[in-house]
């Protein structure tokens, strides 16, 4: 691949995606578009993206294996994530005999296991809570944070690797809890950090291109419920100091990084307008679901372009506010909510709603969104628009647990 | 089909449209979207709108090959249009035997034959301009229209059926041209009518849902070169009185016809206000592309909904002002101007393109589209953003004759 790459002529494609999820669903929209050809690596033949690109655009494979990887290389001219959960080392040796990754690997590295990613962090001088790794018995003893300050419970404990939407996070009070939790993980290796208390969180979607040009999105404040997120608003109600700190933030981050294509930093914003990492994901993120409607140019279009070698769009927002709600699943059935989305339609002419076509739904799993475009940035305006479509949405209301 | 429609609940999928071509390859987004399938009857397997839907949602057949639509519709709880040329009369045997046509065959008819149109639009009330037709020897030397007013040439001939972007209709100056024509022509049956020296050209969309829900979308105006639409300004630069007439006239059209999904109508701006019916379209149409990106509910999604018996959507514009530029073919070639593509991208960030995947490309062919949605409705700032287009498209700047 290496030696024809020089001559291949922009844009790049087909291209070739790691994960077929709702993520790689709502590329392929921006990739028919563009008229770049899509392939994706996914186990299951029924995963959303397999509808978009078809049989003969689906390689079969997990998200880690790298045979399918090499074989999705064949095919492709360049490879991406939609899902980062990859076997670094294995892709390395492909990386190394001339597979075109982007972002490249070295970019995804720091990022994968959290205690590294706290790490990589805190050395390019990125605000992050004060942290520590427990990895040895006798850890669960420790009283200093990394940086020397003293542990205060509650803290908030993360497995290093495979966590979204909150699954293995923990909010531990105290010290005996501490001790149970990590018991029962089996002593694996996890990150332990202050608990943030927030008043906001908030996300910053940021895309390099191979050039070096970097794009930031909006700020946009996320709202979490049983620890997956369910709501976005767009433009976050914050100050302007505050959004150009989360904007340095994801600048820093991605050209620190080296990195090519869309990445999504999760952000705290405490007390005095003190903005903090959270968790960094290198690809896409539910948190600019919004950027379809709301932007000229969405986070998806704007990763293929970079990934593609075409000029970077315009990230701004072509409205004054917007918000997306996640569309939860809320009982486990083989229904596909037809009454219910109808009704979010009749409710909301301006209404957009995506449905992922998953084939089964289950108490918190991600089944579509809707997003709203609004003249005003009123948070209070805008907030109430999720509340009527989550009332619709929910049985009683509000999101489920999982 | 019939005796199960009661209990179908709504939305109604999976959709079938005969057509695949680019308007087909465009709704395929929004059913994505809302969850709904869609099978294409197509001639040809490169068609766009088959590659989203894949070959097992493709019946292969010509649009007015009636059984490729039998097939079409044991596969559909329902049946659109994307495409007018179909054989009425062996539809009509569909219909009565339970195939759910949306909109009705009854609501198609009186539109196919342009005579029959301009009688229709008539009857209805609609402003026409005069018009006659040539059926018989001798009718080439009539000197009045069928309202009683004087012939003044120029006029306009138009063969009576199949006419798209311009083909099969003239502008003739004399009598003796007019001759010449229709004998070129072999003498079948034609309609004249009196060249309406307009001001603009507009365009009118309406959707009609089936419960008799009403939608206009804003008035465009469409501009013309060599009788192909090459660009559209929304909303159309003209005065509250022109619009609301134009808007009267688009609801008036679909309710007369009880009409169900999308109807376009083209209209003619002439002097003081007047507004006056070109040609009807019982579908999406070329002049509704804006509304992807400048209106919160498509002209595509606005069609699925009524077809599928979901509430319509809101059709206004989220943003000031937004131009459409086709992206016309200008050589005959197997070329898919990627680098032109990319340059268009480079030059206006907040460009949107469309690329309907063609196999081939010929001078004039619509191969594609851009839109720029934009927070001024100022003529002059957004035909300024189509001349950039254009330029950097057109290898002379300006669109090619066919």
């Amino acid at each position: 691949m290496d030696d024809t790459r020089d001559r291949t002529p922009s844009p790049l494609s087909p291209i070739g995606i790691i994960g077929g999820g709702q993520l790689a669903w709502m590329m392929a929209d921006a990739a028919t578009h563009l008229g770049l050809e899509l392939r994706v690596q996914t186990p299951h033949g029924d995963d959303p993206a397999v509808a978009r690109v078809g049989t003969n655009g689906w390689v079969a494979g997990g998200i880690a294996d790298p045979v399918a990887t090499e074989r999705l290389a064949t095919a492709c001219q360049v490879i991406t994530f939609e899902n980062e959960f990859v076997d670094l080392e294995a892709l390395g040796r492909l990386e190394r005999r001339g597979v075109n990754f982007r972002p490249k690997l070295a970019a995804i590295a720091p990022i994968l296991d959290k205690y590294h990613q706290r790490q990589f962090l805190q050395t390019i001088g990125l605000p992050v809570p004060p942290f520590a790794a427990l990895t040895y018995d006798g850890d669960e003893d420790r009283t200093t944070w990394e940086d020397g300050s003293a542990i205060a419970f509650p803290i908030v404990l993360k497995t290093r690797r495979h966590g979204y939407d909150g699954q293995g996070t923990f909010v531990i009070p105290d010290r005996a809890t501490l001790v149970r939790v990590w018991e029962r993980l089996d002593r694996q290796p996890v990150l332990i950090e202050a608990f943030i208390p927030f008043e906001r969180e908030l996300a910053a979607l940021a895309a390099r291109s191979p050039a070096g040009d970097v794009m930031v999105y909006p700020i946009v404040e996320t709202q979490q419920d049983h620890q997956v997120c369910t709501r976005v608003i767009a433009p976050a109600p914050i100050s302007p100091t505050a959004a150009a700190e989360a904007d340095r933030i994801a600048r820093t981050l991605v050209e620190k990084l080296d990195g090519v294509g869309l990445f999504a930093v999760e952000l705290f914003l405490a007390h005095g307008d003190r903005v903090l990492v959270n968790e960094i994901a290198p690809r896409t993120h539910n948190s600019g679901h919004f950027s379809i409607d709301a932007c000229h140019t969405s986070q998806f279009e704007q990763h293929l372009r970079a990934v593609a070698d075409l000029p970077l769009g315009d990230g701004s927002m072509h409205c004054a506010g917007a918000v997306m709600v996640n569309l939860l699943g809320f009982e486990r059935s083989v229904g596909d909510y037809r009454d219910r989305r109808a009704a979010i339609l009749d409710a909301i002419p301006s209404a957009r709603i995506y449905w992922y076509g998953k084939t089964s739904a289950s108490p918190g799993r991600k089944l579509g969104h809707v997003t709203v475009t609004a003249a005003t940035a009123n948070p209070t305006e805008l907030l109430a628009i999720t509340r009527r479509i989550e009332q619709i949405w929910y049985p009683n209301g509000t999101p489920p647990e999982k």
